[in-house]
Order: structure tokens, then sequence, then C-alpha cells
């Protein structure tokens, strides 16, 4: 954890993986994110991965450095207290952060009325507030149809297991947060603000240029399996079945593969064969095909071991294709040496590598990685520290089961 | 643009995919974003996909709303002008960022004498300084190692087509310039801020809970093809040959599926028979390849149309696989009835759909969406009103070749 937003506070009441990522990149960077829930936990509390004794690695991934609070939302005295606690006063308080549905006593309007400057961030599927998950936001902007090989239209599309579009929002919902705490800074002004996943993959598509290309070039891309689009880059088996990702996109990485490979008169005779000029980003991707035959050979005839050496002697760039378990119990920078990483353990479940943030600012310390709460963990806390409730309110509203703590 | 950022200006000097979308982002919320680059563009000046006349889409997706300079950056003139220019004072000024090598003149050691509380963002591979680009870190992280369908060490790895991890980058360098301006304003104390790209991929890996899953169930996930892991997802072809992708995670949508598909007594009879609980997620993944078998027929006896208002008419979570070109063209999500999108004119290529950024701050207004500069477009004015030289200083640049404007 980074001290870096210190005194900031998020309340989040959120499930699946783009609301409560954003979130936690707050608690990564130092705020006091409390998430609520309901007593007993939500619809994703037990959501796979989990261990055998069920506990979920998934939502204790997903919800690191928050404190939790366990509250029979229905009821209204609930309602109550988490209208009081989005709601309270403060420069750095104030702000919500939810995929709910904006409803009710969870609105806007509603909460608007118990603090004027609110900031509510809203997270909703499209902007026609239908439901959107990250593979049904993926499938309609194209990317499954250009993966594998073939023409997009005559290929099966094939899904990415890696939720990106929720991964990113979450970061874009953290931004936003901060981007509204800076103008309500200067303003006083607060704000609802909205963030569609479906929107988040379109922009994206526009950022990336795919959108200019199919309008101006009129063009549709195809699936090129592992070449990189318009410039050299492609997966080479070693002659030990290990695999690496070997890029060329500048002119030093473009010149140190073919230095290493030495195939600079192969690589010579085949630019003036098919009047290509490989200096030039898009000829080496016209001549892709033919460049792999001529390097391939190069892979084959080595181990991983020595390819990598030479790799890296080369000063080219390049990465090992691995799988997530040899990843997770054989990377060096999946481990306690990167200080990105610590191993913290997690009640209930065990110790395990848990990441900070990867930004690293180095003007505050680098604390130490806060594992996720258990459900209702600071409840009472919560009720009397932050909300100022009296013991015999507290006791109360416990005895009512309006909350609920992990005990 | 939406003027959230109003007032704050940072400095980019940048080339490749997540350093350039970062600024943008940046200029997308109202940042002034003053990007410099040689005269005559850097290495991704000219990146595929480029036009019939060689302008990069790529370039100009990714610079979208940025004032640009064009400087001789090898000569010590050029270098002391961008020097001032990161280091300008005010509260709004003195934010760098960057993926070049920082070191000589553009080092934070250097740039910190000309002010003290200069924030400077530095993009880099991995943590040890090698270089590394979004899909030699996805490799590393074992994403392709469960694209498609198999055991994960016993199929080839498939890339991924869309940069994931650059764009995830780009949000997480805007979120950390705002955490550490924010911190400035509060300390008066500037930093360097940090993050690797590899770091990216990897603390994500982090937050999804794979790292916990290889280390406490010491398990390897396998490639499932176009399911979902844990719960139910899956993809399906209507009797047109378009296909929909259909997710069953919260209990609402996994309940809009059986009844729309009316399946409910052969679902019934197959949770018996497998001794599961179709209520739980998990118990529908262990019973995916049957209840897709059994869901299947529905959507192959229906043209699209009728699958999409059916599903719709359900409350059905669920999207259709388009091509990127079919999205471009076809979707009105990905045209102006979106009002995140606006059709711009960029000079030199033509009019397409440029998106804003997803956020949507309804306590300001949504301004037009501004392209991409031409190369030093701004360079006179930059000189002029915001680093404030005389016009003979000016002419005597130009003249010297020393920067170069556009004309």
């Amino acid at each position: 954890m980074q001290n870096i937003l210190s005194g900031l506070r998020v309340i989040e009441g959120s499930a699946f993986v783009a609301a409560p990522s954003g979130g936690m990149t707050l608690a990564q960077l130092g705020a006091d994110v409390i998430r609520f829930d309901p007593i007993g936990g939500g619809m994703d509390y037990r959501r796979w991965p989990v261990t055998n004794s069920n506990e979920s690695l998934y939502w204790h991934s997903l919800n690191k450095g928050k404190r939790s609070i366990a509250v029979d939302i229905r009821r209204p005295e609930g309602q109550e207290i988490l209208s009081r606690l989005i709601t309270l006063p403060g420069d750095d308080c104030g702000m919500f952060l939810t995929n709910f549905p904006a409803k009710g006593w969870l609105s806007y309007e509603r909460l608007k009325e118990l603090r004027k400057d609110l900031i509510y961030m809203n997270l909703i599927g499209d902007r026609h507030g239908r439901s959107a998950l990250d593979y049904t936001v993926n499938c309609k902007v194209g990317f499954p149809s250009i993966t594998g090989v073939g023409r997009a239209d005559e290929i099966p599309p094939l899904n990415n297991p890696m939720p990106a579009w929720d991964v990113i929002t979450g970061q874009q919902i953290a931004l936003g947060l901060l981007a509204a705490e800076r103008h309500r800074s200067r303003t006083r002004q607060g704000q609802l603000v909205k963030i569609a996943l479906a929107d988040v993959a379109l922009s994206t598509l526009g950022n990336l240029g795919y959108i200019a290309e199919a309008m101006i070039n009129e063009t549709e891309r195809e699936a090129i399996g592992n070449n990189i689009f318009g410039t050299f880059g492609q997966a080479f088996e070693c002659n030990d079945g290990e695999r690496v990702m070997v890029v060329g996109v500048s002119p030093n990485q473009w010149k140190a593969i073919v230095s290493v490979s030495d195939t600079e008169n192969q690589l010579q005779e085949l630019q003036e064969r098919m009047g290509l000029d490989f200096r030039k980003e898009g000829d080496r991707y016209h001549g892709r095909d033919e460049i792999t035959a001529i390097l391939k050979p190069w892979f084959k005839r080595r181990p991983f071991s020595q390819v990598s050496a030479e790799l890296d002697n080369a000063g080219a760039c390049w990465g090992k294709y691995q799988t997530i378990h040899e990843t997770v119990n054989s990377d060096i920078d999946c481990s306690t040496d990167n200080p990105m990483f610590q191993m913290v353990d997690q009640p209930g479940i065990g110790a395990y590598l848990m990441p900070d943030h990867p930004l690293q600012f180095t003007g505050v310390n680098r604390d130490p990685v806060r594992r996720a709460p258990k459900l209702g963990e600071h409840t009472e806390e919560i009720l009397a520290e932050t909300l100022g409730l009296t013991g015999s309110e507290i006791s109360k509203l416990f005895d009512g089961k309006v909350v609920a703590s992990c005990g």
C-alpha cells in the first residue's frame, strides 16, 4: 500500500470485477475504501475460483485493502446507516462508487439531498441501461473475430479469457473519482459520473485506430495468429518445446533480431526478391511469413536457456510463453523478489502472493500490502468511529440484525 | 472533451501505445497535454494502420486532443526549450510523462534541478530495465496458454490481438499523475513515479485471483474456449450463422436463459442426473457442456433477429459477435447516436468517428471531441504563449531548424 491518497474516503457497493477493482485500486493507493455487503455476502462472495473450504479467491483478490461493513440492505435502518456513511461531511468524504441499480434510497437524487456536493460514480452495462459483462461487450467490438487465424467473417470467434474491459474500467473508475474530487475541491460542486462497460470497449476501439481503419480504409482486419499487425512480431519454438514471443517494432528491436540470428544476408536477399525495405515496419509486416521462415531454424536449433541468453545479449525485445502455473511458481518477477509483491496471510485461506498497485510513487513509502477484509470485519469500528454512533445505538443494530460482524 | 481537469498541464514525450494513451486520456478530460516530437516525427509517426497517403491512423487515434511541438531533440537548444516547458512554474504545471529513457537532460534528477516539485511519470518495460511490449508481457503471464481449447501446457499459445496491458497502463498513468498532483497540492512535494508494463500484467494476475488459485489450490487453468470459468457463459450460433455470447452469472441472468429457452424441465433432469444444483454458479460450470447441449437447439432454430428480441424480452445478458467492420458500420452504439462519439475531420485523413472518454461527468459540459494535432501545429503558440519567448527568439529557433511547424 502506498499512502499517496491518504485521507480520501470512498464508499463502495459493488459486484463483479470492474467496480470492485476500482475501489481496490484506490485502497492500494491509500484511500479508506469502505465496502458494504449484505449480511452473509452478496452474489459474488462465493464466486470461483474457490478453495476446498469454499472461500472465494476471486472475491478476496478483488477486495484487498478495503474495510467491510455487513448490513441488511433491505431494511430502512440499514439503508439509513449506509446513506449517512455515503454522505458524511468533510472534504475527503462524500464519494460513492457502485454498479448496483441507482434507484430508490441508493439513487443519486436521494443521496444528494443528504450531501449536495456528493460524487457518485455509477458503472452501468450499456448506455441503454441493459446489463453487460466483459464477455458480452468483447464480442460486440470484434476482437474475438480476429483471435486465431483466418478471415474475420469466416472463423469461429474466440473469447479472450482475461476480462480486459473490466480491468480497464476499474482503473477508469478510480481515475474518474480522482478527477471529480479535484474538480470539487476547486468548485465545491459534486456530481454524478457515469460509465458504461460497453462504451469502454467502443472508445478503446477508436483510440487504437480500428474505427478510423474501418471507416477510412474500409478494410476488415484478419485474424493473424501470433503475428503483430503492421510490423514484425512472432512466436517461435525452441528445440526443447519452450516458446518465445519476439518483436521487431522499433528499429533497434528489429536490428537485434537480425543480428542475433545472423540472417542479414538471407533477409537482404528476401527484401530484394519481394521488393520490400525491412527498415519500414509495414514492409516487415508484408514479409512476415517469409521472415518467420528464415528466423525459425535459429530458434529451433537451440534450447530455451540459450535462446534467452542470446536474445538478452543482443538487446532484443522478447518474452517467454508461460502457463499461469509456471508464472506463479517459477518466474522471479512473480515472487517477493519483485518489491510489488508480498506474501500475506488471508484468514480462512492461507498465505499467498499479493500485489500492490504497479504505480510506484517514490515520494511515499511502500507500506505492507493489505489483505481483503473478512465480511463485516469493520462493522463495529465503522459504526463507532466513522459514523460516531454510541455503544447502545450499535448494540441495538446488532441485536436487531440490521448489521453483523464476522465474529 | 470534458473540462473536468481544466487548467492542468502535462508535457508528454512518448511512443508506442501505453504512454500516448495516458496523455490522450488526460486531454480528453480537459488537460492541456503538450506532446513533443522530433521534427518529421518519431518512430511511430507512420505506424500501421496507415491510409493510402501513408498517414498513420494509429498515431492520430492515440494523440487526440493534444497540442504538438516539433523540436530537434538532439540539439542543446531543443533540449533547453523542452526542459523549460516541462518545469514551468505554477500549481497546474510541472508534470511530465514519458517512456523515453530517463537519462541525461531528460532524467528526473536533471529536470528536478529546474523545478524541485516536478512530477515525473516514467513508464518502463520491466523492473529490470529491459524493454517490453504488450505481446511480450502477455505471453509471460499465461493468458495465451488458456486461449482456445485444451490443456494449458499442451496447446500452442495464442496471442490476444487487443493490447490490453497497454490500454490498462495508459489509464494507470493518468491515474498516477492525478494522484501525485493531489499529493503535491497538499504537501508541496513532487516525485518520480515509475510503472513497469510487466508489473501491470503481473498485478492484474493477482487482482483477478489467478495467483491465489495457483498457490492455494495448486491447479492449472485450462483453455475453455468460449466458456466462462466458474459459472455459465457460452457462444451460440443462430440459424442464419450469426453468433451470440450468453452469460448466466447472476441468478437473474441464469433464470432469464432458462425461461427464454423453455428448458427448465430438461435442466432439472440434468441436475438430478449429475447431482448438481444449478442455482450455484460452480455447479453450472461443472455442467457447462451438458447445459450447452440442451440450450443449443433453441438458438439453432431461430434467426438472429428473433434470438435477440427474445433474449432482450427475457432480460438476458448477452452480446452479438461482430467483426470490427460490422461494429463500425452497423452498430448504432458505434455511431453518433452514442453521445460519446462525434464525426471529426482529421486534416490529411478525412472525417471519422472519434470517441470521447467513456467517463461521463454530468457536472461539466461535453465539448466537441478534439482531433489529433498536425505535427508541430502548435510549435509557435507554445513558444510564444506558453513559454513567453519573443518574436525574434522564436524566429531564430525556426531559422536555425531547432523547431518546426507543420506549415
